[in-house]
Formats: structure tokens, sequence, C-alpha cells
């Protein structure tokens, strides 16, 4: 496929040389992280600014052709593929961080701008923006698919940490979401209703995060458990306890082993949490003493501090190294993750049953997870020429989140929809699924923003 | 105007003699906390299930009839009167605690559920719900209107406490959005979508909510201030420090002179922060301690500190009882609050700011509020008979919001928009109003679900 000719004059007169239509740069935009995979979108646009992303919209809403946004291409479900066709709209030249308002604790960057590279920026401030899904995605992709990540226990989600947005509607209006206060009761969520959205209602152009105080103290460590359930349900009873965790991340057997490859470590074979806590040295101590004793209860073992910053950052590169450590477990083995997250109370229980299905099914899976959050993974490994096993997988996947939704929880607690859940949507959702059917034919009437996605299809 | 005969008769078949049309009863769902008024019902509904709820929007739907929720009728803005007539559907009769999850911390509420009702079921489990609008709300309006008040500086308002939601259509479906999972990346955030939106979207028929911890240890003190600016800056200074307030309010001079009067108090007519804080009793000890060095700084004298749990009390149902304190200053008086929420950096300047158009107006008008969030009001006290008097103190109340949106801020931080608000919307959101409407007519096609309210008028 192509795009129309008089379509492609109109890009070309906003974009000069910022289209291509090679074939490398269309298959660079047909790749994922993920097994999922795409036909490559028929060109690639770089904007750089809210305008030109104004005149792109409208120009390929008149033609009806499929508009696609693209981050850094980390998302794990195939969220940025064109599945239709159409146009890849890559963000990553709007890369400004366009201000930081240290006295009110907010900066305003454009989408391409990465987590990481905010936060280089605000080192100086004393602030910084926690949210933290391991990939250095770019912070429009990030609310796009309300990604969330290690830190998400203690700061939240890209839900409680975008105060506002500007955004291109399909058909080239730009509007302005939300506001710089801290709270606002002046009519729908707009704001909250782009957050999670994947790209089909609109465009993000510009954002207004929320940022926090650099913690005065930071403690993390390592800790070692006998089993799953222990380590599992020191989690729950820690969760319970109040205890205000920055992070406290639950990985198996099957990871330490991994990590132990990968990175060189040397961690029993066991399960183990990985734990920080974030305040004033009096808070941090506090804090630690009191999940030391609650660990105890659960037989954790050869507790293992990092007291420096660089013991912290290695500890957090492991962690956040996973995806690949695991992915080594088995050499030429694609990776299928599966994310789904549960009430607390449930925890425990659908950590085991996971557990027993991968075996059952003979698969190789480790388990991972932001467990103060319910929010787990198994990162299933799979020959992608065995379509058996890739089939296996698929039916372990989808029986992890028929058991999460039975017990009141979600088919995905952080990656999104993109290709994968698409499947499980009416499931979660019910008539609510037809509800967001009904929203985005509101919005996007021709279909053109990430068609094929999230919603129902049309009919 | 009287509901059409064939819709009462089907009415009645669905509720019996839980339908009414007597002048009584329409009368009391035409009244409000506020001066707003309207003409009354034409009838007035008291369902008590979910699947009632859903018989009468769809009936009311098919004779296009419009239908407007009510709570406790508590509003300030007369969000729940019924301006183009039609029915009121009275939710107090469905208060039932659905369930409650200590485990999950988390509650299952009907609609009619008062906040305080909530809590007394919550006092044996050690956890409670934390959004405190002051008035005793029902549950469903809190939601509908995004409440909050005293505490939401640390706990959130009704955004961040409403994990999911039961939603009956204006045709009749009946959907649930959330989950009881802490997170989710499943799709538009429709629980999101619906809290804040007025009853103009769908009728809330239960929630599911997030519970906190009581805290272990609680302090909280009274303060005075030389002068308005010095209390508002230590606000922000407070904020700064990453001192995690409970509550930080702000009251004016003429506020305290109000309490004294009203509650018996004896506060130098001054301005005062009323401070709380939440914790263990070593946290809550190190965080009263920074914020007395703060304090200090800024010159607070006569440091009152609510030592029981009745002094507590007594010092947080005088703030809550501001309110009709200060209308007591002018007798027969009628109130209009305003409700502006600005970054924390612009809350010097915008009070200040009030405070002197207030008087260039020669209007009474205390001024108070959640500084923590940069959200205050003022009370302005106006002789309901004297026209004059109404339109200054609507002109003060404009050029307020007016002041607020130029720096990025909200006309409403917590009251919603009701009829009070609409003519500022446009100015507020732009063309993001237009999108407010396109996702009303999507959602309620035949505009029966509080018409007249919070979208753009249709076409």
């Amino acid at each position: 496929m192509s795009l129309p000719d008089p379509l492609c004059d109109r890009l070309r007169g906003i974009l000069g040389t910022r289209l291509s239509q090679t074939a490398a740069d269309r298959d660079h935009h047909a790749q994922s992280e993920s097994f999922h995979r795409s036909p490559p979108p028929d060109a690639v646009a770089w904007p750089e600014t809210p305008e030109e992303v104004a005149a792109i919209l409208a120009a390929c809403n008149d033609a009806r052709v499929p508009v696609v946004a693209w981050g850094t291409g980390t998302s794990l479900e195939g969220h940025a593929l064109p599945v239709r066709g159409g146009l890849s709209l890559d963000l990553s030249r709007m890369d400004e961080v366009v201000g930081i308002r240290p006295e009110d604790r907010q900066a305003s960057v454009q989408p391409g701008v990465t987590r990481e590279a905010l936060n280089r920026e605000l080192r100086a401030t004393g602030l910084f923006f926690p949210v933290d899904p391991g990939a250095n995605a770019s912070l429009g992709g990030m609310a796009a698919t309300r990604a969330s990540g290690t830190t998400a226990v203690r700061y939240g989600t890209m839900r409680d940490n975008v105060l506002g947005l500007q955004v291109v509607l399909a058909d080239g209006r730009i509007i302005r979401t939300g506001t710089r206060a801290a709270k606002s009761s002046a009519g729908y969520d707009l704001t909250g209703l782009f957050v999670g959205s994947e790209g089909t209602l609109g465009v993000i152009t510009e954002l207004t995060l929320r940022l926090h105080g650099q913690p005065e103290e930071v403690a993390a460590a390592l800790c070692a458990f006998e089993t799953l359930d222990q380590a599992v349900e020191c989690v729950g009873a820690t969760m319970q306890s109040g205890i205000p965790m920055a992070r406290i991340e639950f990985v198996d057997a099957a990871s330490a082993r991994a990590f132990n490859r990968h990175s060189g470590s040397a961690l029993r074979e066991q399960p183990h949490l990985m734990i920080e806590f974030h305040g004033s040295p009096g808070a941090v101590q506090e804090d630690a003493a009191r999940f030391g004793d609650i660990a105890a209860e659960f037989g954790a073992q050869d507790f293992d501090w990092a007291t420096t910053a660089e013991d912290r950052a290695r500890l957090w590169r492991m962690r956040h190294g996973a995806y690949h450590a695991c992915l080594a477990l088995r050499p030429g083995a694609s990776g299928l993750v599966t994310d789904v997250c549960v009430p607390m109370s449930h925890l425990p229980a659908a950590v085991a049953a996971a557990t027993a299905d991968i075996a059952a099914e003979g698969l190789i899976g480790p388990i991972l997870g932001h467990v103060g959050d319910g929010n787990f993974h198994s990162l299933l490994l799979v020959d992608p020429a065995n379509a058996d096993e890739i089939a296996a997988a698929k039916r372990v996947a989808t029986r992890m989140a028929e058991r999460a939704l039975a017990v009141g929880g979600t088919i995905t607690g952080e990656h999104g929809i993109g290709i994968g859940k698409r499947g499980l949507m009416r499931a979660q959702h019910g008539d609510g699924w037809q509800v967001m059917g009904q929203v985005k034919a509101a919005l996007d009437p021709h279909d053109i923003l990430n068609p094929g996605k999230l919603v129902p299809d049309r009919n």
C-alpha cells in the first residue's frame, strides 16, 4: 500500500523531507519489543510542532487515512504498530522540556521527551519524575498507555502524575485539558480520558507533569524467602501495615537464576523481594525496621542492603534488565509477557495458580512484578517457530487474565491493550466496552486514529 | 408542568407509591444550600435498586423527559436542581454499605450512603474514608461533583479514591467501570469520566471506594499570623518542604471573628492556619516540629494544640461550620461562595487580589480554604433583595475566576459547575468544552440526564 498522491503532496507541503516512504524507515516503525508484528506503515512523518501535527491529522482525516503515533517503540503489546497501514507519526523530534516550575512541582514537556531525559534536566532542582516502567520510554507514550512500574506503589501511575495535556484531535483541533492547579472540579476529566487511550482519541503534543521531591534518604535491599508463598504473603502483610514502601518487587527463583547468569549476581536461586524506602532519615530507619520485623515473620533471609547510590543503581538495573535476562534463559526464545493485577488479598492465590499452570503446560515462565500493587508478570519463553508452544503460552495468559477478572482484577495492570489484549476487553468491561466505542466514534468519526485497536470494531 | 400520563403510568408500575407529585416533595427537590433556585421537578422518584433506576431511565429516555439525580441536596452550585423540569431521582433509599473488604482496603457502597455513615461502619476496621467536604454529603453526590475538602492535600479527592462504579446510562444499560485492583491499563478510564460528570452522563448506583488506615497518631493545631500574606506564604513554604500535611487550612481575620461569634471560640481576630498531622508517633512529632520551624519564620503565634480527640473534633467542627458561621455575620444574608484553585506559587497573589477586590466593591466576604492544594473560597454575603449587591458579588467572583485562569488555575477546585459556573466553562476549556459536549451527546443522545448543565447547549 502507499498513501494517495494528493495526501502525499499535502503532507510534503507540511513536512518537506521529514516525510519518508523508504523501506528502512517504514520497517523500523513496524518493529516492537515483543513478539507482535504488523505490516509496515505506508509512510513515516516526523513533525516538530503541535501545529504540524494538527495539519497532518486534518489532512489524513480528510483522506480517511490512519495515523498511528510512535514514541520510542518500547511498548510490549504492539500499541504503535500500524495494523491498518497509513501514517506512522514519529514524535521523537518533539523532545523539548518546555518548562520546569519547581515552586509548583511541575514540568511541561513535549511527548518525545523520555523519562530519563526529564530526570536529567531535573537533577539540580531537588525534584524528580517518579513513574518508572523500566524502559526509557517517551513520556507521551507512557501517558498513552497509562504506564506505571516499580514506584507506582508510592507515587502512583501516569494517571496520577499527568495534570494536563495538549492534544490534537482527529480533525486537527488543538485542545488543552486539565490545569496547573492541584485539583479541579470543572467538568469531565478529559486528561484522564486521554491518558490510557493508546492514541485512539487524539495525539498528545504536550504534557504537564506532577513532580516529587527527591527523597532526603533512600534505602534499598534484597531479601530471600524459602517459598514463593512466604514472599508474596509478606508483601500482603507489609501493605496492610501501611508502611509507605517506595518499591516492593517480587522475583521468583527462575528470575533470580536469570539475574545470576545475566548480571553476574550471586543470589540464592529462591524467591526474593527487592524493596526501597524513601523519606527523612528517621522515617526510613523506622520503615525499614518495621518491614524487617514483618519479613522475619515470613522467614526472610540474606538481607542485602544497597547502601550507596551505585549499589542501588546496580540493584534496580538488575530488576529493569529482567526482561532481557529472562529471555537469555532460553536462547532464541521470544517472550510473551503477562500483566494481570488483582486485589491484594487475592495475590498469593493468583501467583500460585499461575505458577502451577505454567508448569502444567510444560512452559518456562519466570514470574516477577510490582506486587505492592497486586500486579505481576510472567515472561513466557516460547520458540517463535513452535506453534504449539505459542498456543500453550496464549492459553496460560488467557487463563491468568480470566482468573484475575474472576476476583475483580484487571487483564492489564500497566502494559495496556495494544494488539495482545483486545480479545479480552469484552470479558473485562461488558457493555462498558461499547461505551468506549461510543466515545471513540464521537471524537474520531472516521476512525483514523490507531484504528483496529482498543475499542470494538465499528459495524 | 407535569409528566406525560403514559410515562407516569410506566413509572408507577416500577415504583408504586415511591413516585410523588405532591407540591411538598417537589418543592423539597428544588431547594439548595446556596442562593441558586429552580422550578420544582414534575415528580420525585425514590428507587431502591439499580434495576429500578435502569427501568426509570429507559422510560424517561423513551419519553424524552429529563432525569436529575439527587443525593442530600448539599451542593453549593445547584447541580441537582431540575432547571428543565422532569423527574428528580432521589437516591437516598439506596443507602446500603454493600461490602467492606479490609484486607484490600476497599468498600462498596450504594450512592445514598453518606460519608459519615460509611465512617461509622468502618470504625471497628481500623480504616476510614478520608474525603471530607464538610457537609455530610452522599458518596454518590460526592463522586458526581468530584468533591474534596480539608484532607485532599494528603489523601486526594474523589478522583483518587473511587476505584470503580456501577452506572446506569441514559438508555437504561447498566455498566461497571474500573476494577478492584489498585491500577489498570485496560482502556479508557470510564470511572474517571463519570466522576465529576454531575449526573449528565449516567446515574451512579454503586461505588467501589479506596479506604485508608486510621492514623496511629493524630495531632492538630491552630496558629495565628499578623498578616494574611505571612499565613499564605507559610503554606507555600510548608508544601515546598514536602511535609506530608494531613490538613492545612487558612482562615482570614473575618472568618476568625465569625467563629468567635458562632462557636464561642476566643481566637485573635487575625489570619490563622488550622493544621493536622497523621502518622506514626515519631513521624507526627518530626512533622510537627518541622512545621513549627517554618511557621516561626513567618511569625506564627499562639500555637494551640488540640491534644484530645474531643479537642480535634471541636476544631474541625468549627472549620466545617464556617459557612453558617460566616452567614451569621450578616443576618438575612445569602452566600455566594467562590472556589478557585491556583498553582501554589500563585496563591499569595490570588488571595491578596481577592481581598482587595472584595473591599473595593464594598462587600463582606470572609476568605478561607484548603490552601495546601491552592484552593480557597470567599463567602460573599449579599442581601438577596439587593440586585446591585448580587451583581457586585458576581463581578468579584468572575474576576477571581478569570485571575485563576490567567495563571493556569481552575474556576472550581471542588464545588463543581452546576448552575453557577457554566458561563465560565468556555473560558477555562476553549474547544475542550465542545469535546465534553460531544462525549455527552454520544452517551445521552436525547439529552435527558441533567440537561442544561455542564456542557454547551445543543444546536
